[in-house]
Parts: C-alpha cells; sequence; structure tokens
C-alpha cells in the first residue's frame, strides 16, 4: 500500500523512489533507452543510457515487452526536455514483474480497430483503454456519492435475496434455475421486498445490486445482468416529493461527478457534464403526444398508446432540451393499462413518473398502493394470482404510504458519457448471445 | 420527506407537529384514551381526553387496531408525569392511513414465543423487533463505513457478472440456470473478475454483492445467497501487507459502529463493541495445532489436516482471547492440498491467511500467482481444466502482482451482534429449505 501513484510524483524530485506499473512503451535506441510506465493514474519516463556501467540494466530493458509490468527503482529527476511532464526516472534497478507476450490479440489504445464482440472476447484489455478506466473511476463516484446522500438521509441498506420462488413482477422474462429439488428463478427486481421493508418499519431503504431479466433484446440499453440503485421511502404524501427527492440525488451525484472528474471527461469524451437546475421540467403524457406530432408528425402506435418507447423517449428529450435547455424530463400520468398493479391510483391516473435522460428512460418512480384491500384488487383487476400471494401478505398488518425508484447504474453511466451502448458501459456485457468472458 | 423524526421531537415543544408513524400500544380508558406511536427511531404517547368536543377523535381512537399506521396532527407538551420522555402530543387530528388486521400471526416484541422457522415465514412482522431494526441500522453504518474507507483509498468499484458460463472455483456446490438455449451457472464469487480488473490496470477494486452456494449445509453460518464484501490491490510485496489493510478496514468499520451505536448494541445486545488493536495475534497452522491438543487435547480428523475447522475455529478463538484478550485471530501457512490454485506459494507454503472472529471464519486472504506460467501449472496440478481456460487468458499480456480476500457481510453482523445465525441475521435468508417469503 506504499505504492506512490504516478500522478504524486512531483512531490519526490530528487528522491530515490521505487515505481509499479505496467510498460506502455519501450525504445530500445543506439546510445539510450526508454520506457515509458504507466499505472492508474499517470505515466512517467525511464530514461537508461547505454554504458557498461549499465549493462546489466541494458541487457533487462533489451528483453522487456510492452505491457509488461515492471518494478523500477532509481531516482527522479526534473528534465525540461522530457516531453512527458518534464521528469525522468533514472534507474538502478528494473525488475519484470511479469512478462506480457509479444503480440496482442486487440490493440487496445484503438477501440476502432477491431468490432464490439471482438474487443468484449478481450474485454481484460479493452479496459486498458484510458477511458475505460476513466469511466470506471467516474461511475465509482456517482455512485458512491448517491450512496453518501442516502446514508446521510438515514436509509437503511438492504441485500435483498437474487433468489425467489415466485417470479417478482410478471413472469415472462424470467431466468429459472434448479435450486436442490424444485425451480427458482432469479429476481428482476427488489421491489417486492423494499416494500416488504416499508411494512416492516424501516421507513427508507435502498439496495445497490444485481438484477436480472431474460429479454432476447439486442438494444443498446438492455443487458440480463445489469445492476440498479434502488430506493424506497415512506410517509410521502404525493409524488412531487419523490420526483423532488431523485432531483437532489443526482444533482448531489453529478455535482461530485463534475468537481472530480469534469475537466478529465472534457478531455477524453468531450463532454461537458451538466448539473442540471431543479425542478426538472415535467410533462403530462397527453400533453406530450401532442406536441411530438405538432412538431414531429410522430405519432405513437395504437398498442403503445398511454407508454412511451424509445422513440417518444429521444423525441421528448429533443422537444425539452429545446425548449428549456434541460437534459432531463419527467412524463407524468401514464395510464393505468401500462402500469403494474402496485402503483397507487388517484382518480384513476397511476400516481408515478418516468425520468427521461438525454432521450433515454432511466427510472419508472410511483407512489405504491399501500392499503390490503385496494391492493388485491388492483391485482386481480391485472390478473396476478398465486404469485403475488406471498407479498399481498405484507400488507395486511399496516404498511406506512410510500413509494420508490430505481435508477439502472450502469444507464446512467452509459448516458453520462455517452458511450452509445451497455457493451461499451458494462465492466463485462451480458446479453442473449454474451455470457463470456 | 419533511418527516418529524420521533427522536427529535424535543425541538418542537409546544409546538404544532404532523407525526407519521405506527401504532405500539392503544389504551381506551373511561375518561382518556392512549395511543403510542412508534417510528424508527423512537415512541411517543399522544393523549386525548374524552369529552364531547374530541367526539370524533375518541371515535377513531375507539376503532385503531395495534400495528395500524397514523397521520396525528397535534400540539407536542411537556408533561413530567409522562413516563415516554416527559412529554405527549394532543392531537387536533388523525389519520388511519393503514389498517392492521387485529390478531398478528407472530408475537414479534417476544421472539422466544414461535421458533425461528415459524418467525422467518413472517419475517416482515418479525423485523418490526427493535433489535432486529437496531441490526440493519448497525450493518448499514459497518459497511457503509468499510466502503468509504476503500473509495478513500482509491479502489475502483466494479460490478461482475453473477451469471456465468463456468463454474467460477470447484464445479461442485453452483447452481445451474437456464440461459435462453443453454446452461449458465451463478456466480460463487467475483474471484476471477476482481483477479481480471488487476490484469486491465484498475489496481484495486472493490465489490459488495450477492454471491451464490449451493450448499446442502444446514450450518448456522451458511446460507446459499450472501452478500460478500470482495477487494482485490495490486502491488503487494507480501501478506503482511494485506492482512494490514483488513486491520485498518475493520478498525475503520467498528470504531464508527461503536461511535455511532455502541450504546444501543450495549442496552438491546449486551454486547460490547470492541474496537481491535493492531496488530490482530498470528498463528500458524501447525503451532496452533500443537497449541490446541496441549491445551483442550483436540486433534484434527486427518482429512482435514492442512485446514482448519469450525471446532478448531473456535478453540483457536477461545485461546487467543485467554492469551492475547483479543477477539481476531490470523491463522497463516495453511496446506497447499487445501489451498485454490490459485494462491501463490513460496517455499511451498500458500501465501495467505484465514481471519476468526469469535471462533468463525469470516475471511480467506491471500497474494494470487498472477505469472501465466506457474499459473497454469498450478491449475494443472489441481486438475483444473476447461473451466478455467477463459481465466488463465487474463494473465497472458501483463499482470501485476495483487492479492485480496472477501469478508462476509452477514456473517461478521452476526458475529458484531452475536445472533448465532445467519437466520437471524439476514434480511431474508436463503438455505436449501427456505425459499420463502
Amino acid at each position: 500500500m506504499k505504492k506512490i501513484y504516478f500522478k504524486d510524483l512531483d512531490k519526490h524530485f530528487n528522491k530515490k523512489v521505487v515505481l509499479d506499473g505496467f510498460v506502455e512503451k519501450v525504445r530500445d535506441l543506439q546510445y539510450v533507452q526508454f520506457l515509458v510506465l504507466r499505472d492508474s493514474t499517470e505515466k512517467v519516463q525511464v530514461t537508461i543510457e547505454k554504458n557498461d556501467e549499465n549493462k546489466e540494466l541494458n541487457e533487462i530493458v533489451s528483453g522487456i515487452t510492452a505491457e509488461s509490468t515492471v518494478k523500477v527503482e532509481g531516482k527522479l529527476l526534473e528534465n525540461e526536455k522530457v516531453k512527458l511532464n518534464g521528469m525522468e526516472i533514472i534507474p538502478t534497478s528494473i525488475i519484470v514483474t511479469s512478462k506480457s507476450n509479444e503480440d496482442l490479440p486487440i490493440n487496445y489504445k484503438d477501440p476502432a480497430s477491431a468490432g464490439i464482440d471482438t474487443r468484449l472476447n478481450y474485454r481484460f484489455l479493452d479496459l486498458r483503454n484510458e477511458k475505460n478506466l476513466l469511466m470506471f473511476k467516474v461511475q465509482t463516484c456517482l455512485i458512491n456519492e448517491m450512496r453518501q446522500f442516502v446514508v446521510n438521509n438515514n436509509f437503511i441498506e438492504i441485500h435483498t435475496p437474487k433468489i425467489i420462488s415466485a417470479a417478482s413482477e410478471s413472469g415472462a422474462e424470467v431466468f429459472e434455475l434448479k435450486y436442490f429439488d424444485r425451480n427458482a428463478y432469479l429476481a428482476q427486481s427488489p421491489q417486492f421486498y423494499k416494500q416488504m421493508a416499508m411494512c416492516s418499519g424501516f421507513e427508507k431503504v435502498f439496495e445497490v445490486a444485481p438484477a436480472f431479466r431474460a429479454e432476447k433484446s439486442n438494444s443498446y440499453r438492455h443487458a440480463t445482468d445489469f445492476t440498479s440503485f434502488d430506493l424506497e421511502i415512506s410517509y410521502l404524501e404525493n409524488i412531487e416529493e419523490l420526483m423532488d427527492f431523485e432531483e437532489n440525488l443526482l444533482i448531489a451525484g453529478l455535482t461530485k461527478v463534475k468537481k472530480e472528474y469534469g475537466e478529465d471527461i472534457k478531455r477524453l469524451f468531450n463532454i461537458d457534464v451538466v448539473v442540471p437546475t431543479k425542478p426538472f421540467p415535467r410533462i403530462k403524457l397527453e400533453e406530450l403526444y401532442n406536441i411530438l406530432e405538432e412538431k414531429f408528425g410522430f405519432k405513437m402506435d395504437y398498442e403503445d398508446v398511454g407508454d412511451m418507447n424509445s422513440e417518444s423517449e429521444k423525441l421528448a428529450s429533443e422537444y425539452i432540451k429545446e425548449k428549456y435547455g434541460h437534459e432531463f424530463v419527467f412524463i407524468t400520468d401514464f395510464s393505468v393499462k401500462k402500469r403494474p398493479f402496485y402503483h397507487k391510483r388517484e382518480n384513476g391516473v397511476p400516481q408515478g413518473a418516468d425520468l427521461i435522460w438525454k432521450g433515454c428512460e432511466i427510472t419508472t418512480l410511483s407512489l405504491r398502493e399501500h392499503r390490503y384491500d385496494i391492493l388485491c384488487e388492483q391485482a386481480k383487476e391485472k390478473g396476478i394470482g398465486q404469485d403475488a400471494k406471498f407479498y399481498l401478505e405484507f400488507f395486511k398488518y399496516g404498511c406506512p404510504p410510500h413509494g420508490g425508484f430505481a435508477i439502472g447504474v450502469d444507464r446512467i453511466t452509459m448516458l453520462l458519457l455517452e458511450t452509445g451502448s451497455l457493451k461499451e458501459t458494462m465492466f463485462l456485457f451480458r446479453g442473449p448471445n454474451r455470457l463470456e468472458p
């Protein structure tokens, strides 16, 4: 843990240092040898003159292949002539700690040189690309800040089971597994269980965990095994409170990202991180339909009416961006037909909203129906049977009014950095045709 | 989100307040009615005199069942005669926000009144017990502090896939599922993937996520679906560094827990949270065997030699507690036979340790073999075949020396609060005979 990060080297001029890193480049010239080392923070040059005194070092360097890892001991000097940050290491010892094969199967420095599927086959090399490293630093920062926001607001963290005895929401698109001598399923979301925590009086809970969907979709924004940031809050009065909370949560996360990584993101992704202003624009679904038709000549397919689809999400963002200069928009007043049975209704209108960011839905939020009798009725009306029985039980012995939402962790990372696809964004993407490595 | 927490009520004396909570108790006497309300932080008394003016309120209160939820508006008064914190609400309005059935299937206030399996059937009520609520607050605090510790040490958070194409470590005890038109497995640990991140140059990574083991064990410390706090660190020189890091991590977490919840834990669990001193005692396995035989007449079964089992873990803690007054002990120098192929060896000794806390193993840590050729040899020697091929690939193109460990989140919570079983500790336990609710 005593590792010196290369970005901090300017505190060590004229001192002996020990550096660990990958070999980015080897240049073996007539009178001098250069290594460029890389760690997770910066690069640095190692300079070795060719002479009798350095004979041993010269031989070691001649045998080093790029992408090997080394431990270099030496003196760090300022040298204006060195293009790389004006410094160099004059080594007294070089140890090759691991040796790379000479030929890499992909050129990770140039993603365009291979198709995405080839790159995913060698994701362990593809992730060496500096944009990918930055992406995971940014995601760590964003999610951690959001997590601190909820912890500081007295949320309790829960870890709900991922192996369940009944499909959690619909029954379709669920993975089935053998559980000793019976069948079980993988949880599509912690929905029922985070609501259970409300019935248990936990008041506010969150979970960041995998969710599983057996969708045979090859869209840019679906994966079979992804990470969901879920939360649930008791004693809400209305969905305004919930939308307000999500705004604050995202603003906290994006403010931190902009501060810590705004410049790096601009440099490597050419994207300006925008911290959104409050309140985010809100628009009712029917009003939106009218606008999209008037403005873009767009009409929803009949079977989609009362809902959004990927095209209307894209156009909605385009319209909102133009009209309000805002990247986010809440769409409210969906059709009862298109919302799950547990959404609370008022005058027949589901008390919920979808949040769209840069043309893509990132959240469905809603108040939940917490009254046992009405909830049973709504389940019956939607044809929800035996599978939800254990869930309905939760509401028999008192349950606070509550609501909540989930945010797709991979999806907001994709949208933040505009990578265009979850395949580019996930540590290891999983889809119908992708289960490796 | 404007909810007033009952623990903060003393800031609201003589003011109008609106309170949301569960009804803990209803007392309907001849001249007066009392409600005791409860939220996630405290209890408070509501007092309603029976008179003409209060007629409407009196009727509402007469109809309230315990465990219902209510919204009470009224004035908060100091009253020394009230045993419950010397305060009471004189209400102007009471709304029943959800009504509980009169008869609860278990008495959650008295866990001894029902067997653990009955309580688990009604876990949503069992969790209303104040010890259980505290348990999850403590777990949230502990894990969040540990997470902040690694984030502040520049760790990157990864989310590795839980659906995999090959069994991650052994092949035994793995859940199989149908993945479209092929078979897949649930990850037993993120071991191979967090090591992949080392090969990708991420340097330090962590993940808090579910892990799955198809073990048909009914022991107090095993579950089929549990939460693991995993991490992996590059450029380690030796296992001392790794043990030192784990010590710091646990000390950070336990210091925070003691500060925030030490008194509550003492009051409800009668346990003193001990922040351990550094370094934790270390002992070589063979030396430990000798001591356990001398001291307790304990001999390992022949097939277990070179390893620990639950009995030797218990006795080791007993011995260390007596000798050093310490709750933790690292056992080192296990047999190569008993450690996985990817553990690094030095002079034939696996460079790893088990950490035992209060008689139960909570971590196996080790340096990993990062050199492709030696790793392949060790895999071959252990008869690891095709399943590890994708993993071995990771090491062909340079990989820093590294090591890491995992801590069972449920297990350390169980040991911290001495609940005696994961069934008591997990939000929803999963075992061979338990898949509900």
